[in-house]
């Protein structure tokens, strides 16, 4: 039975989400024309109650273009050590917008407000770059899915205000985080200065994430898409997957939540299992014993159809999504046991 | 009667089109596994007898990544003063790449190996940036779809050959040139070192482009097009698009040239028409009296549900596609003359 | 006798100069501390009518971050073909802010206000950069030291004020204009957003140009020069040598001006001497007849210790200057008619 | 008595160094014709027996200008998290390189071999930077002047070539650390691929740094610098000034360091002192009692003439220098002890 942990970026479109999508009315979404690109923009950004939103390829790229209009170079971006737009992103903080990162310590990765007060550098020192941004994610991913207290971002913010700093939010899994802490989206995103979403993790899309902010900011950002390279042209096609995905698979996301549970009660029933960090959404990350060779595991699993992917020393990640159901758990859970 | 001859990029896929996207199989392209995608990097590559190839969102993309590999900040890049990467991707060129250009007047926009060789600096002197890359765009869109004598490339190649410089083509409207000047696509490809083609152009694919080069040259594309955001997904949905256009649509260019033919013949009739750039392919370029208001012109057409785009100073532009068949042809001519 | 006329660059601190600078006071100019320091850019700023100043290591360092400054990638530069900035500053405006180029033609190198204005894109279109900057150069060096008309300036500034667009002056030979065209300096400094001046051309100081802006833009100037590693310590030793230029060696460019237009009757006399562009300042361009080896008559002349340079195809570039008296000037014109 | 232990750059030149500087014969170094410059430029290889050198402005300038030629956008740079190059040049590694950090932690930020591996990422994997270059600091500033021990670099040195890695050297203090640990400098040097020194420190020049490598590195360099707007004129009189402390103030930093050693047991007899990090140079870092409000004491002692600077949290630095005689440091202390 195959099973897919690696990433819940893995998932492909069920038949409803293709049906639909051949559906969609298209047109040159780079001349604004493609009518289910501008829905889907029009939906994101009603959802979330901000005023605009642009489709973008990739959760990389929203998030890049988010910080490439906040910041110029020599610029500083405020955010975890563990983010993905520092970790992931191929260095574009750096490449694409010139800009230098202060990178803070966190529990499983959430950064503090008193931590962010603290990292803002003297405008008036030319030794230090220029403090102009600061980026949480939500939920965490290399904090194994860890959700922020929504308090805490309300202070985060009241630091921002206080500092004229835009926050952005890389909310890759953000609809993870809103069906566990039940915090109405437009609430949650008032917080924020720009948001990026993805469709084609938890949510099943093939393709995509939307970028949301103001008007000026989001004229901004298709300028910034543009030169990207980020433009398409009849893109409705794969929009309309997202749109699919956030009419449909947003409530589900339980479902992934509850089987990530599963796994972490039985791994932390072998032996072999130092730690698993506790479970709050679709991600599971367990610290193996010193004499597992995590390599060789990951290997011998494979053998038999399930995947997952190291995730730093002696650690694994699993991610459940939308084609993992319980069988597979099931299924992930004997093949560990019997190892 | 709809008629959009603003670009070849508003065709929108065909049932056949869409029917093939949606069978194909997919995959997580991030890590390579998207079957379609992959099919659609090889098609390509052997078509052009290239050793790899890489699917990416739009020709602005390929362009700017092949930029990117090649050059480094401080480097120049020659080309046409109407060449897109210049003229219509964002100052894409300084803002990805660091690099500077150097731009050469030409016949309808395209440059001569004698030109280029003039413009090559002096890498001993630092006031100059270190000219590192020539790239060519065939056909040449600004010079009204004008195709390259391929004796001039073959001479352009041998100065680049002589002076280690790389040479790219921006092949956004390739096909339309071959299959007029009937260059065998490998002996053509020869002559680059890197290549840009677009499938939503002529060929009609929804989205999409495929940059061709040599196996280190794409590893180093695929980097680059991370740090841009430009990797998707379940790509292959899109990804199938394109494929089923390198299939399906190239020979069939030689209708949309025939149309363009029909009106640069009619348009030569209009005594409020200065010029029309000899016709070689699916871009018309014609130069309007004095006395022509452009924008009127535009508008007065669009309410016949004609469409075309100024182009520069008293002059309009109009691309013949798979969208345009004779009637649309008729139509067009037809509210030209009652004007 | 050695003449050496290659450019107004080469000459070296007087006596008397050196006397200066070693009696200046000096401290510790990152923590803005240096007496002399402070001293040159108050008098540079009032001398002008500006609000604030800053002294900078070469007239290469005051225009990269003056368009620094001005500029975020992305944006777009508009400036004649000829333009130092563009030329002789090693892809600066590209590599060092990412910002694209407008070049325009214009007699001389100077830029008029009616291609200023057709040059300024849409800022609504994301196909092209965004116009931020106009740039002028005063003399224009590639023009042969050519003198900008005044009013022309002033109706440039004029579509700048109307399009929200900053106005940059690269000066390095401003004061050969402004004694030629007797406009007062605040007069003709109140047209721009920012100025660069250069101490080390005709004011003959080793070292140094000082940028001309106001409060905000100086104080972000300075951030751009700690980063380009501009900054130095106990800068006042050169500064002093920019001090005492800027109050002994303004008014005696016309005794080069003078010496120049000797070069320029000279020159007119020889039969293989094509051409002479009119010489308003301290620079002699002049085309030579075709059958001349422009390389081979450099060599000569260097022989017997008169040097210029080769400036362009069959073309020739002699610049007067402090180092240069009318022996030289008669030095130069025997071993011209000797050839 | 005025006793100025900010930093060792605000040294003034001595009467000796400046009538060596008057006297030193100069040309237009932009064209290589300094005497001086280039004499500067070769004592300083042959000193440490590297193949060129180049003569910048400042520390920062050097150590960017490095960085630039190693790095190209999209790499990284591993570095302690406490580097100057990191931490005080303006986020110039992102801004001037486009290039990514990684950040290691070290005893007082001397990072390690086992370290420096560990960071190294796999250059196939794109969502990660590249990898470029390894940076060490030696004497280490933010670590309170603590020395490398030789063996680590050494180790440091073959991780590196290993891995096919630059190692550069920012050695704003290396002086301080030759003298200590008596590494002849041309052994010392010849684990690094660059090296940056600077004569406006513990040296004692007025202006400027000297960056170190191979041909073909100072090739690339000169290029880099001038598009900074590095290169200078006649610089010849402030390289002169670097000549001179390099010829006759390297042996005399033990002084400064025995001085520092005598701050050190002063600090240490102090009940409001918590810890001072044990001197190894001409740096001395304390952390004082909660209690202190280091704004506060900085501002008493200044009133009495003696300035120094906080250094982070809780945290002072003294750093002794050419115009800090045993007199100061007696000052010093019974001012300190007046508290």
């Amino acid at each position: 039975m195959h099973t897919d942990l690696r990433s819940d970026t893995v998932t492909k479109p069920s038949q409803e989400m293709k049906a639909f999508m051949m559906d969609a009315p298209v047109g040159d979404d780079v001349f604004q024309e493609d009518p289910t690109v501008n829905e889907l923009e029009k939906f994101a950004a009603d959802y979330f109650g901000m005023e605009a939103a642009l489709y973008c390829s990739s959760g990389t790229q929203t998030n890049q273009i988010a910080i490439n209009v906040h910041c110029r170079p020599g610029d500083e971006v405020i955010c975890s050590k563990d983010a993905h737009i520092y970790f992931y992103e191929g260095g574009g903080i750096a490449k694409n917008s010139g800009s230098s990162v202060l990178l803070l310590p966190g529990d499983r990765g959430r950064i503090t407000a008193a931590a962010v007060l603290g990292g803002i550098k003297d405008p008036n020192n030319p030794h230090y770059p220029l403090t102009s941004l600061v980026s949480l994610e939500d939920t965490m991913n290399r904090g194994g899915g860890a959700i922020y207290d929504f308090n805490e971002i309300k202070a985060i913010r009241k630091v921002c205000l206080e500092n004229k700093l835009p926050l952005h939010l890389d909310g890759a899994r953000l609809f993870n985080a809103l069906v566990e802490n039940n915090i109405p989206p437009k609430e949650y995103a008032a917080q924020f200065d720009s948001i990026s979403i993805c469709l084609s993790k938890g949510l099943g899309a093939p393709v995509g994430s939307v970028l949301l902010g103001n008007k000026d900011f989001i004229h901004r950002a298709r300028r910034a898409r543009k030169v990207l390279g980020g433009g398409m042209r009849q893109a409705g096609i794969i929009a309309a997957g997202g749109l699919y995905a956030m009419k449909n698979n947003i409530e589900r996301l339980k479902e992934d939540h509850h089987n990530a549970k599963l796994l972490e009660t039985a791994l932390n029933e072998l032996n072999w299992v130092e730690e698993v960090l506790p479970v709050q959404t679709n991600i599971v990350v367990a610290r193996l014993a010193d004499h597992i060779d995590v390599a060789e595991l990951i290997a011998k699993c494979a053998e038999k159809d399930l995947h997952f992917m190291a995730f730093g020393e002696q650690t694994i990640r699993m991610v459940t999504h939308l084609d993992i159901d319980s069988n597979n758990i099931d299924h992930t859970i004997s093949v560990l046991k019997e190892l």
